[in-house]
């Protein structure tokens, strides 16, 4: 197979988990794509011949994000009940029934065409792997075809049947989305995902949900105290999730329980940004020796922003993290929590998702915030 | 002259200051440009015939942005000073010295290529006039060839040899910057400019600068109350300035004293989001009847963005200005902050310059925080 040697980076971080710094660093490097892979990294003096010569110019180059955590498929917008909330006037819409409503009244066309506008904004942003989650449908078709809509787009796809009651009873619609729902879901997704909030769906309905998702061969990951303490973390934990998304209100207990899980902590500062809530505490847990991700959490209500560099800023802004930190969460962590070991880093044998930033070093991303950085993204060894 | 007619427009955000509305919206519009000019707006349906259609698919168009705040000309970087500040780690650089030193030592042609690379960065996210200031050559002939390459890239040229003391006597540097420094700088500046704050040079020095500039025929403008409370607002109220800049500390005597000169306040909070500043109080003083303008302030030190869409998002989410507010702020309010009436709406008469949003209306720049959202960029009647 042809090889591309991409040389002159300023400053290549490989997130290499055996070098001495967190995100594996080398200055003046240089990397070899064969196919879609990695095969070699180091010195650009050091680099071997290839077919084909890439200079960058000494700007940097990362790990394409990983955005372990967005909710795409819907139709419609709530920009006026942003607006109101900013303002905190009162707005009498209906919230996420809003978009289900409109969701469920698009066509297939228009949400795979939505979906597939919102995938090339993350791609200009450096995003290269995407988990998408349905959550919009709430009948047993629309989940389907919500789900089958995002498989089109990436292998990470959600079954969010549980994010909200849409109508009627509680226990009566948990019985839909672990019976007829997930038979017509499970053939389109990864994962099973539940909204375990007061007000959505409590921890023992979240543990039958996932329980259901699991005999039917789904892996789980949880939405969690995010608006309130709660059961939902120390949950995740028990169960060895690979991770649990929002985080923003931790007892000291849940903090423990995820150190000694494993489970990935999903930040989502997006949403605290669009939302004004105050910001989940990444250092309390970075230094806890919890693993902290970075994602978008991408839709139409809480947080529309699908941009991972300005989520990278807010978390070196808002939540204590340092750049590497930041940078290490929304690429290596991300691939974590999806219990991805094929992207997240470039190292060699991992596939050649990557971002090429006008800029020459990976600081720029929080130094320069909300300034369109990515020159170039690669997915599987090719600019897309 | 051959017309354009620019047609479905979502949102056509005109600034029009006869409109009911803030911001003058027309929602299902048009907009006419004969040569550099606008010439005619309204309703899509009423739309005159024209040599030329675009039609921009229901996007939102807006005034550019005027960017009246920005010190560009410079050499370096200083991100690691950044990420040092942003978690509260000592670092034993020069901060602004270091960018002096770099700036002399730079050669015209590389002043020009960086002016040039952060000029184009600002178009493409909608900026079409932007202020440029010198302040990182501080002697007579780097601050001269400093102005010489910003009036290379905008009429808006701002004489800021008083933006710190380089090094000695305080008095004897205004005499220069005031004498030799002013001569040399005249020529190629509309403005002049002083870094009114504890640590950089008082009320008194800064009312002698403004005095030598308004003698040389440079209008004033005014670094003030940024770190500290202070005289700086009040001066530029008393001496009618079209713009006092950051005004992040007023007592409410400052509050009155805008009110009553008409004195245009321009607050830049991506000073604020990149130091970890408090961030003014934009409510506070539009309740007061005071005029705000929103601008980068891009420099490589305080805020090194150069993206209204960021300012615009963090007005709204930590400054209390309402979406429609923020536009203006940037638009309208930066062209007065400037004393220019030929840009900063999209009224007949006014220049053609203007932004095309890959989105339905002007909430989206709030909405969807960090999303490139600047489809195209309009100057003079044409797209750059
Ligand atoms: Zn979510
Ligand atoms: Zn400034």
């Amino acid at each position: 197979m042809a090889t591309t040697l991409i040389t002159n980076i300023g400053e290549l971080v490989t997130n290499d988990p055996r070098a001495a710094d967190l995100i594996g660093a080398i200055e003046g490097a240089a990397l070899v794509v064969e196919g879609d892979r990695v095969v070699w990294t180091g010195r650009a003096a050091d680099a071997p011949a290839a077919d084909e010569v890439l200079d960058v110019g000494g700007r940097a180059v990362l790990p394409g994000f990983v955005d372990s955590h967005s909710h795409l498929v819907f139709a419609g917008d709530r920009a006026q009940e942003f607006a109101a909330r900013m303002t905190g006037t009162p707005y009498a819409a209906g919230g996420i029934r809003t978009t289900v409503a409109a969701t469920r009244a698009a066509t297939d066309e228009q949400l795979t065409g939505h979906v597939a506008r919102l995938v090339g904004e993350m791609r200009r942003q450096g995003t290269t792997t995407v988990e998408i989650k349905s959550g919009y449908g709430l009948t047993v078709h629309d989940e389907a075809r919500s789900l089958a809509v995002a498989r089109q787009f990436t292998a990470e796809t959600t079954f969010l049947g549980a994010h909200v009651v849409p109508e009627g009873d509680a226990d009566a619609y948990v019985e839909l989305v672990t019976g007829p729902m997930l038979d017509a879901a499970k053939e389109h997704a990864r994962w099973i995902d539940v909204f375990c909030e007061r007000g959505a769906f409590d921890v023992d309905q979240a543990r039958t949900i996932l329980a259901a998702g699991a005999a039917a061969g789904l892996r789980g990951r949880l939405h969690a105290n995010q608006l309130t303490y709660g059961g939902g973390v120390r949950l995740a934990a028990e169960l060895g999730l690979a991770a649990v998304d929002h985080c923003t209100f931790l007892a000291d207990d849940d903090v423990a329980a995820l150190r000694d899980s494993g489970t990935i902590a999903t930040l989502l500062p997006g949403v605290e940004f669009s939302t004004k809530q105050p910001y989940p505490d990444a250092r309390r847990l970075i230094d806890a020796g919890v693993r902290v991700a970075l994602a978008s959490d991408c839709n139409p209500g809480s947080c529309f922003t699908s941009s991972l560099p300005l989520c990278i800023a807010l978390a070196v802004r808002e939540m204590g993290m340092t750049p590497a930190e930041a940078v290490h969460a929304a690429t290596y962590r991300g691939a974590e929590a999806l219990d991805r070991d094929d992207v997240g880093a470039l190292v060699p044998g991992r596939r050649a998702d990557l971002v090429v930033l006008d800029a020459p070093s990976h600081v720029h991303l929080a130094y320069r915030p909300g300034v369109p950085l990515v020159a170039a993204t690669w997915i599987g060894g090719r600019p897309v």
